[in-house]
């Protein structure tokens, strides 16, 4: 294994023998590789996710969002010690907005997991939300990729809920859970618009004591909600749940929801469809992505860009007629570019 | 003034008097420029919107959705009605998602609302739903401007609310409302998803004769629904109002709400702060629209993509990988395109 240590990074082979092999140091390098902004490490990043492509799309990816408080994190222990338990190998991919700025958030999340992260059969790793090229989320779905090669058969894939990583964690995911309070509609104060539409289920947590009838009368409030909403095209009825995670309550239900979602969706043909529509939707979104950064950086557009807003913004000219002359400026200049 | 008869158009300066003097048969000349896929008509409508755009922006613009069979055409025409006997000049944009296939609707929209169309306060009007040059409505914001320009201060968008339209047409309007039935999720079948988190103010019609307690336990459905979203950054929160367009009822307490929403926004900045943002964010769409519509449209792309797309959605090769080898193709023979 040729290993070189100036820039600390494997082989191609090496990486993708070391995750074949489940070895958790290899695959946590080749994370960190897949998160780098390196031109070079993007090439080898690359390498290695062609090489183990065919290793991958064998398990259940999931997304769980809530905000902070509604606790996620004791949500994750409890159902993942349960996953484990029944024999799952489970990978916790936490996306924390913070975490481009507070190297700190990986001890963070493995402090605040600690028994799944203790747990061989668990793996606890925060994933940067890089806007980096291809899209906000292209770096979490490589790690998804590396994450199945190395053999989990589950992957959690948890969010806050208050950023635009959620929308787009929804094209990650085969099921969307919300994480609620009992006191209905308060914690909604920090959710961004459009989520509750996104759930596949919504589970309200903290339902223990005191909290057991609030937590009813949530559960129909949210009930009632949702069947509000127009009805998914996969013919799937979202379903509201109640637990308490702190006393591993109601966490197996939860499991037997999602187990039984993934039933229909495999006999329906949505599982499989909603996961080539993902990868089609990946591939749309870096492109879209590499032309829109062509662009926007193209130094003659940049320079025009802040006066030709203000028309635009004060309705000075058309939105047409600005965007048409900003596209003229970037392809009279783009030959020399 | 210079009437070129073999192509029917009048000159841009024909046009921007004709629109500004009020003139209806040039203002609706005009619409039918903008929504001309030709070239030469393109750059003619350009140069209208160009004249009168100082003119524009001092309209109400209202959005109204909702499925067929919910009593859109009676609700325009008793709210139509009642705006214009308010004083209001009143401008209706149909956006028919079929009017592109059967030349038909226009005839068929004066038909059912009659009563409006011979209204001289009042200007009827198809508006195709075309996703020609810049996006998918960039004809009925144009159609908006022009609108605003020959002196209407109320335009209403009406829209079906099954297809795409919805969610662009959000970004044309200042107030979106959602016609609904008393039999409350019924008609849910048909809407897109999304468009209740949209809604400003949901109106359940028909609400008369036997249906009275019906939309007043409709009402309280819808109110409690829509309790659970996260609240509007605006501060506003979605009203649920019970009318009987075909009896004239409840309609004036709708146009109250909607008039102090307006009041409202304009008080808290949000109502400038929304046209600046849809402003902007339709000269990015046009960007975008003509960067992916160039990018698709290139000979090597188009050859390429289907196998490529292939190799996406069986997960031959990372959808990354793929994107990349398509720009390549893009980038390589875009000199001598």
């Amino acid at each position: 294994m040729k290993v070189k240590f100036k820039s600390r990074r494997l082989t191609a082979e090496a990486y993708t023998t070391g995750i074949l092999k489940k070895d958790r140091v290899i695959l946590s390098q080749a994370i960190t590789l897949v998160e780098s902004k390196l031109a070079s490490d993007n090439n080898l990043a690359e390498e290695v996710i062609n090489n183990i492509i065919p290793h991958t799309g064998n398990s259940l990816r999931i997304g769980i969002t809530g905000v902070p408080g509604v606790g996620k994190s004791t949500f994750i222990e409890s159902f993942g010690k349960y996953l484990t338990s029944k024999g799952k190998k489970l990978a916790v991919l936490t996306i924390d907005p913070s975490s481009q700025r507070s190297k700190g958030s990986i001890l963070g999340d493995k402090t605040r997991m600690e028994e799944l992260s203790n747990d061989p059969n668990a793996y606890v790793r925060p994933s940067a939300s890089g806007t980096t090229l291809g899209g906000i989320h292209s770096k979490t779905r490589e790690t998804i990729l590396l994450c199945e090669a190395a053999g989990f058969d589950v992957i959690l894939i948890e969010t806050v809920g208050v950023g635009q990583s959620e929308t787009s964690v929804k094209g990650l995911v085969d099921f969307f859970l919300l994480l609620m309070l009992s006191n209905a509609g308060d914690e909604l104060q920090g959710i961004k618009r459009g989520i509750m539409e996104m759930a596949d289920a919504i589970a309200i947590n903290k339902v223990d004591g005191d909290n057991l009838q609030k937590g009813q009368l949530a559960k129909r409030q949210y009930q009632n909600a949702l069947h509000m909403f127009p009805p998914n095209p996969n013919g799937w009825v979202p379903k509201v749940s109640t637990c308490s995670a702190i006393q591993n309550d109601g966490v197996e239900a939860i499991w037997k929801m999602i187990a039984d979602f993934e039933t229909a969706m495999k006999q329906n043909g949505f599982f499989e469809g909603n996961r080539k529509q993902q990868n089609l939707d990946w591939m749309q979104e870096t492109i879209k992505y590499h032309l829109e950064t062509d662009f926007y950086n193209h130094p003659e557009v940049k320079k025009a860009m802040e006066p030709m807003k203000e028309l635009v913004i004060n309705e000075k000219s058309p939105a047409i007629t600005v965007a048409k002359r900003l596209l003229a400026l970037y392809h009279e200049n783009s030959n020399e570019s």
